[in-house]
């Protein structure tokens, strides 16, 4: 055992399984927090065993929530614009929503359809999809401009049918983007889908 | 709030401010946890309630660990060398062990003097060192290369006296660097200090 009793040892482990984090930084945060127990230890475990109690999957859309239905489901003021996004995941979705906040609803596939692993139609939230689609006047499928990404959004428009407004996300230079570094697909999709100025 | 409940959040808040995370990077490890609840969120929700409960400061070295004195303290066989390797944080202590395991015994100062951040002698654990100095046959001095790691280093070189072999780390090229990319004091510490091969 390198350094530490087993107790931290067995924290940093854990904790370097997270995303964004390694062995070497994980060390580096099991340090700093117990350097800060009263501040920093301690508060952070007791949010874990709240989180750990309070997280919920919404049954309508698949967000990740305390309640279920979600906050963004059960409010009311957002069936207003009939507006459904469809995203591959909750962090998408929390994304969609830091940049439009409280005006649509949404629905969490849980992924995308991607014969290589083995993820086919009846591993993503789809039927709930469908059963919500007759309420919404306009559904943005704003899935990943990934091919698996772009393969979902085509099956989920032939599924869906014509009775319904199907839309995506416009590509194009991103803000604050420099031409010099985008690839040609986006030039060429964001010379297609000019603008009058 | 932008997104999940209040404990969802709150949990977020507290992750990012480990060092190596942000808020976006906790936003995405408290996802990813949420989504392994069984496999990850639950193992480090106990983790960390152990950790709480089991960590120690060593009364003698300083080290971080599950008893007091630490499992290095206590460790007979490390007494038998008389080196002391005296480091500036528990980091510093684990990353030497790393390099040497199970050999030399340590002494974390908790710190460097640091006059413009307010930091003096009275506020390291410096009374314990010079108290565990006679049992020693060597002190090696492993502060960081910084000016307030050396300006301590020679503090306690006059604070502990003549009676005692004090030493410092070797600097110079470190393995797999490379001399293009190195500053010109390490290069020329390095010239000074060659050795016959």
């Amino acid at each position: 055992m390198p350094s530490g009793g087993l107790e931290i040892e067995q924290l940093i482990q854990l904790l370097a399984r997270l995303p964004g984090l390694g062995p070497r930084s994980a060390r580096r945060a099991v340090l700093h927090m117990i350097k800060k127990k009263e501040q920093l230890m301690l508060p952070l475990s007791a949010a874990l065993d709240r989180a750990v109690m309070a997280v919920k999957t919404c049954e309508i859309c698949g967000n990740i929530d305390t309640v279920s239905p979600c906050s963004i489901c059960s409010d009311p003021r957002r069936g207003d614009s009939g507006i459904l996004i469809v995203v591959e995941d909750v962090s998408d979705l929390w994304a969609m929503e830091r940049a439009a906040p409280g005006q649509v609803r949404y629905h969490v596939l849980g992924g995308v359809l991607s014969p290589l692993d083995g993820v086919g139609p009846d591993d993503l939230n789809l039927d709930m999809l469908i059963s919500r689609a007759p309420d919404c006047s306009e559904i943005v499928l704003a899935m990943n401009a990934t091919v698996d990404g772009q393969t979902t959004a085509h099956y989920i428009t032939d599924r869906l049918g014509p009775g319904i407004k199907v839309t995506r996300l416009a590509h194009g230079v991103p803000i604050g983007g420099e031409l010099d570094y985008l690839d040609e697909g986006t030039l060429s999709q964001a010379l297609k889908a000019r603008t009058q100025i």
